[in-house]
């Protein structure tokens, strides 16, 4: 065989997975004791870290960033200290690791026991912000994996010097510093090495944009956790209370706009729509929401903006929502079977029997009935932490803990059983 | 937008989609029924089955296919009878969707519950063997699911009989028999079109060979379960119990070796090597077993082959087995890591503390200590049924019975919660 020279990424892989040999013999105590050193270092040493994430900002005014962009690239010693805060509670968590999930015993007198075990190596794709360093890296050695980290490029003194620090806090430790590696180049290549390494990486979560997560999906041989796109509806049936349903919409809509579980259309049935138009109307403007409407709404509406197929299909990430006016809950349905990510859909209503419809027959992780869908979170939702929110299928679906960073392997013990 | 023609294979998953849906809504009651039909009518109507497979078995002969392969094409009537056998345990087996995983309540009043639901639409690719077809769709329906069904072109006449078959019985029953869609077209562009499908199938499942498997592995977008291929070793340890290893042995190596889960590699410490090697070598040539053995075993064993990096790396599938003589158990954990595919391992010792580091050290979806790796299927652990062996760490590993085949919602009812 031809001597194939191993490039840095791949050792850095291997490194990992030889890591995470040791790290999972580790105990719940050992782990728990590492976090809590890497908290207390990464407060002790906040000033090493505001140094690097100067240079990021710099840099990234000088490309002429954004502000917002900006916002989410800045640290200061608070965010730091809650980074340290972060680790604290994963450290507070049940390991998910180890639990014997089901036991049997076969005819033959064969025992065998199911258990759960860390998945081994995690590859971490992510953009900008450099919290996801830490949570990820807290989430990973808590359930017992090595991680690899692939930071956006904007970020990435921040993140170098996070890492260093969190390298240095696990020398006093059990764990071995090589379980988290740090991919320090910004090739794009250097990424797309990480696709195929089905060998030495276990799985890939990428977490960021839509243009990163397809990017993954589509190229990557190692399997995906698939995290992210949400573009959520609200569904305010005919008999929806009308208190309920703007205050929930304002939530859905104004709490955080720019985050994945944030509604991004409404989506209401005629009855209502014409019965509470003004209060619709008023609340809209009263919260600064800008309304892009199909053609009964833009006649009703006197501003609203027409809708194109551009406002169904993708999420605002803004005050915008898009505005559907339908005569039953069946096209409400159809409407998000066509233009929902799967990620969280609501109806509003006081019919239960809508309510049950909806929540058998819309496809998608989360459903609420008469909530905001904002509570699509592992923080909200009572995960205590998440790495992620999955909008496929297999194995984790929804905000994704740290039972989804784990596998299982079945373990038969006999005495010469043979079949 | 310019407007593309969609394929017939589009066409087909898109139809499955919809069927999905409906299929979706019904009872377990009436999803057995339908199971129930579908078995009676296989048999009433074996004779058609028959003699459409009799087209595939005169086009398998003059191509030249290998008598195994045509033993693997050919039906009878009894087989058709246990096609219609397993149907019928698929029946009786628990649904396995609409179960609440867990339910809580957060201290706002929000009612959560995580519930389980069908995955959608499965893609079964599949090489020749016609019970896939059969078995695939059970477990299919039985779990809510539609299916689009690829088989290998050598069985296509049998597995389109046997589709129309279904079909018309499905027409008796509450199941749309768009629920069950078979790709007539022997193409290789048919499959690949289906690797990309994600908005209408939700998993592919590959079953045969490795090169299947690869090509739906490294090209497809739709999330893939991968199942198969086993290079499985057994590990005589210095205390194992001689009667016990070669029985074992005789049993992992020579009862069904063309299986995934039969033995390929016996890894012998050395001590046990020198005492028992007479008994080892009688009992391998008695039992027509070829060895392919490292230098010492080559040396002590007259006739052996030696072996090379293929024989490490590769299933024999036949009465071969490759024998390495190591020095101590973490020589055997780091062959394995090397040239295992994280199917199925054994360790044969008398030595508790020498099993419960074998099987917490070796990374595979089943350990087995002083028991046969013949074991890792899904009726022998009693699963009932399976729809695949899966190699890979997401969403199910080992044998997969009908819980591989659904998913998760969370439910959430609230009464205006908002963040």
């Amino acid at each position: 065989m031809a001597v194939i020279e191993k490039t840095n990424v791949e050792m850095q892989a291997i490194a990992a997975k030889k890591a995470a040999k040791k790290l999972s013999l580790l105990t719940t105590e050992e782990k728990n004791e590492a976090l809590m050193i890497l908290a207390n270092t990464l407060e002790s040493e906040y000033q090493t870290i505001l140094k690097a994430n100067a240079q990021d900002l710099e840099a990234g005014k000088e490309k002429g960033y954004e502000e917002a962009f900006i916002d989410r690239l800045t640290l200061t010693k608070e965010r730091i200290y809650d980074f340290a805060d972060g680790l604290r509670q994963v450290a507070k968590l049940t390991d998910p690791t180890d639990e014997v999930l089901s036991s049997w015993t076969l005819d033959n007198g064969l025992k065998v026991e199911k258990v759960t075990v860390p998945l081994g190596v995690i590859g971490m794709i992510y953009e900008a912000r450099p919290n996801v360093t830490v949570d990820a890296t807290g989430l990973a050695l808590k359930s017992g994996n090595a991680i690899v980290l692939k930071g956006g490029s904007s970020a990435i003194t921040s993140n170098k010097a996070i890492v260093e620090v969190m390298h240095g806090a696990l020398e006093q430790t059990k764990i071995p510093k090589e379980a988290v590696q740090f991919i320090a180049s910004t090739d794009r290549e250097a990424t797309q090495q990480l696709f195929t390494m089905k060998e030495h990486i276990d799985v890939l979560i990428p977490r960021g944009g839509a243009s990163l997560i397809n990017a993954v999906v589509n190229n990557a041989t190692v399997p995906v956790l698939e995290t992210g796109v949400g573009n959520c509806h609200l569904y305010i049936d005919e008999s929806a209370d009308v208190n309920k349903a703007l205050k929930i919409l304002i939530n859905a809509k104004t709490d955080r706009p720019a985050v994945c579980n944030a509604a991004e259309t409404a989506i209401i049935h005629k009855v209502w729509f014409e019965q509470n138009l003004e209060q619709f109307v008023t609340a809209c403007s009263e919260n600064h929401i800008t309304i892009h409407g199909d053609e009964t709404v833009v006649k009703r509406i006197p501003g609203a903006l027409k809708a194109d197929e551009d406002d169904w299909s993708n999420e605002y990430l803004s005050l915008d929502i898009a505005v559907k006016v339908v005569n039953n809950i069946d096209e409400a349905i159809d409407h998000i079977e066509t233009y929902g990510t799967k990620h969280s859909e609501a109806i509003i209503t006081e019919d239960k029997s809508a309510a049950t419809k909806f929540m058998k027959m819309v496809d998608a992780s989360a459903l609420y009935h008469n909530a905001s869908t904002r509570f699509t979170d592992g923080g909200a939702l009572g995960f205590g932490a998440e790495i992620g929110i999955s909008t496929q299928k297999l194995h984790a679906r929804g905000p994704m803990g740290l039972p989804a960073l784990t596998t299982v392997k079945y373990l038969m013990s006999g005495d010469g059983q043979t079949r």
